[in-house]
């Protein structure tokens, strides 16, 4: 499995993916999910990825083929992250339909996407792009996307995350939304790849690595843990109402 | 959806359910999912259900149907938790085969079941019960097993709760596990439904129920939420190298 999380805020981007893959529990390797894109000055566009490694792989082959080829559309042409969005749904569902032309099938090959961005004078923003192409928005109202296993890592982002959260403090957050993920389920592994872009600085930062020895990484992961176990034991105990 | 958590510890059993049940979004109901049964001085069985509904009331019928007809084997004639595992899982498994006998189809009437409880001077016993009607035990090394929506509860109880922890404080970490998943997903629901069986104690304790208007729960809830962002205030900030 997967666990990739993108965040849209006031004054940035975040974006997080873990790097295993597995193929049942005995063949587990790491691979890259987290794809820079840009040219400083002019644009930035960051693609995760979740689902079937060999579709996210070749959707990627084919965004880097079409940038290489010079076709007319490509990342490096379109005018908006709008287009963006539309040209990364259009190759997915092609690369699905390529493998297979059994719709019931098709979902064998599924995968997600998030891509976020920003284009020149453009806003930033942040897709998640659907195995069918079409896709939805990030807005203040919904700051965030995950993919893949989303669910052990979301009750901290729902606490704490919000649209004017720094970037720094959006970065800790998401950190221990990942961090919750790892303990509790072994198909989420470190490293984990992660970007951070700023509102309108149209730089192109390159993709992070955290491995296991992450002196931060540490530092979140071991003071977490006893924090939650601290204010757990200072919430008052059930009374005797309750334990009879 | 539904969750469902069941703790086997050294000191006993707990149980806590939630009631919210849905067929779509636009058909959201009340109905319990832990049914407990038992003689004082002889014998306490707690059953926790999930999945489709009409399957776990089925069971729950037949179950108190073998008691009223006083069939030879019922929940209150078996010498066992074994024996009662057996007799719930072989239940179960009849009604789903009883709605349809395409095995592909089944899975449309599948529900798990947690089975805790204590017969005589026999030891505490929780099992995990599948459609197909084998089962899994609890044991020290994996305390308490979930059914339904799991995962976004599962951090905490994988970080604070052992096979020693007191039921006391066993309940309070599973009410926060509780009050995770009820603020990430609203296919889980108040009132909650819990019973705690003290080990050796051979008493039917009667389930209680949280609503909405529980003075604990609501302390449980608030200061747990302003715990949690406290701790992450506290957690120091990236530094700028992971910024850049």
């Amino acid at each position: 499995m997967t666990y990739c999380c993108g965040l849209r805020l006031k004054e940035g981007l975040v974006f997080i993916s873990d790097t295993r893959t597995n193929a049942g529990v005995d063949q587990i390797s790491v691979f890259r999910k987290l794809y820079i894109f840009g040219k400083p000055q002019e644009r930035f566009i960051a693609i995760q990825t979740s689902g079937n490694l060999a579709t996210t792989q070749t959707v990627i082959g084919h965004l880097r083929n079409q940038i290489e080829l010079q076709e007319n559309i490509n990342l490096y042409t379109v005018n908006s992250m709008f287009e963006v969005a539309q040209l990364v749904g259009k190759t997915l569902r092609k690369v699905i339909a390529d493998v297979t032309e059994d719709t019931l099938e098709q979902s064998n090959y599924y995968c997600s996407l998030l891509v976020g961005g920003q284009i020149g004078q453009g806003e930033i923003q942040l897709y998640n792009i659907y195995p069918q192409g079409n896709f939805i928005c990030a807005t203040p109202d919904t700051p965030y996307f995950q993919i893949g296993e989303s669910k052990y890592g979301k009750p901290i982002l729902d606490r704490a995350l919000t649209y004017d959260t720094p970037l720094d403090e959006a970065l800790r957050c998401g950190l221990i939304s990942f961090d919750s993920t790892l303990r509790s389920n072994v198909s989420v592994g470190l490293p984990l790849d992660f970007a951070i872009y700023r509102k309108n600085s149209l730089t192109v930062p390159k993709a992070k690595r955290i491995t296991q020895n992450d002196e931060y990484f540490q530092i979140i992961s071991s003071q977490w843990s006893a924090m939650l176990r601290e204010s757990l034991n200072k919430i008052p105990k059930p009374s005797e109402v309750y334990l009879t």
